[in-house]
């Protein structure tokens, strides 16, 4: 949507570290879903629309949805983590507005407030056809960073 | 877990509509989740832990445990509703209280307030290993009640 | 902080119904807060610090920062619903990200989606001080449109 | 409602330490709240309807309402905490289930997850006439345990 500039940009060792983190994530490959944009303080998640990742009436499921809204936050507030932390979502509130009857949503995890062990996270997820997008849910994330001990 | 007195039964045709709407949902299949309990009110799904729900250290996935959850909700909140209705989750918020490192996850959706158009449900989920079972996700849901017009 | 154009103004009735509606609040008037702007779909209330809207340490206490939060939205939800209609909150999540510690605060809310039946909006809470603002508490509401029936 | 056990006790302790922050808390006298019980992981909280704490339509403010559920559920959360330790909303969510008509609200807070950082948190609040008790709203809490350096 708009252009990258330098300070929009992570670092190699980051961009590795959460396709690294994304990549051993069975349930992001088996929804069919895959990271498209890492900026700092943001995470874009897309996810195209078919049967495995569909509701009753075919559009994509609340809980595909969620899942990948919560994964883009998570991994938001993972790039202005330290090296050696993780990252927990503590919780999450998500407000389905509108049915995803688009070809794929996309999913855009945005750090609203960084604390050193508690980050806040505004959800946004869009179904996207042919260009036209709308916005389907919006959500609002908190999570937890977990420092890791030196010996481990 | 517990006896199912005559009160605590479903009609068979709420019990058959329940299964089919939850049969037609791609993703629920995709997923492994299948429902295990349907009284007034209330709905249990499961989700046996395998590599296509997890999450990078091999545990249910939280976006897989609230996929569940709020399907636990939405058809508890169904089991309620007239014939001719259909369901919509408007919003939920879930905590994320301990690693799924159970055999299987049972999501419990229970119905706290039926209104005409709204519903409140709680939601709980479990991580199940022989028998022994820890709360891992607590949640709050809300969904409307969607009334189908007389020429649909 | 911005200037209203003509698009951002709403008309005389609606400006008289949501001020009306306020000064029939017990409560805001107990706090000692007021409506400083009522623009379509958003809606700001101020409150002063002073020892009766305090927590222990004297900041404004999270009950009064969540309780103007919730009337911004409802209020701002209010000015697109019809002439003789009522709002109701349906649920709201709320995030306390820093201490309020300015002059007063200024709660703002905001539509993000406008339904026939649901309305969601984002709330936002800045603490002031000598015109420096920042972003107190965040949060997420829904709101629902209760039409007077023709006898009432 | 329930008699108290010995295993329900508090120590004097933890007692007074919790009825003395609350009673350094401004807002929670300007509203006329008071605690009516404190029990391990539990704490009760009393508000009265009158003009001070309405809404329009003369029952008990939504402000109010979840201005006293946090208050309740924050102190239960420090009922189990360590001696030198602080307690902080982190977030919460709030179901508004029936208006508050009654002659007051019981808030109660009781502690679902109690971990060394976070706790998390149900919220009831009834609508009390003449004994008859109503669920009025139902919530979700997220607080954090701050400990206090040595040399404070």
């Amino acid at each position: 949507m708009e252009e990258q500039t330098l300070q929009d940009r992570v670092s190699p060792e980051v961009q590795a570290r959460i396709q690294g983190s994304f990549d051993r994530q069975g349930l992001m490959r088996h929804l069919g879903a895959r990271i498209t944009h890492i900026a700092p303080g943001r995470v874009h998640i897309t996810l195209p629309r078919r049967t495995e990742v569909a509701q009753q009436h075919g559009y994509i499921h609340a809980g595909a949805t969620s899942a990948i809204a919560d994964s883009a936050g998570g991994y938001a507030a993972f790039t202005l983590f330290p090296e050696d932390s993780s990252v927990l979502t503590v919780e999450y509130k998500i407000n389905l507005l509108a049915p995803a009857v688009g070809d794929h949503i996309e999913a855009v995890g945005t750090v609203l407030k960084s604390g050193r062990t508690l980050t806040v996270c505004q959800l946004h997820v869009f179904s996207v056809s042919e260009g036209h997008k709308t916005l389907v849910a919006t959500g609002q994330q908190t999570l937890i960073c977990l420092e890791s001990r030196p010996d481990h």
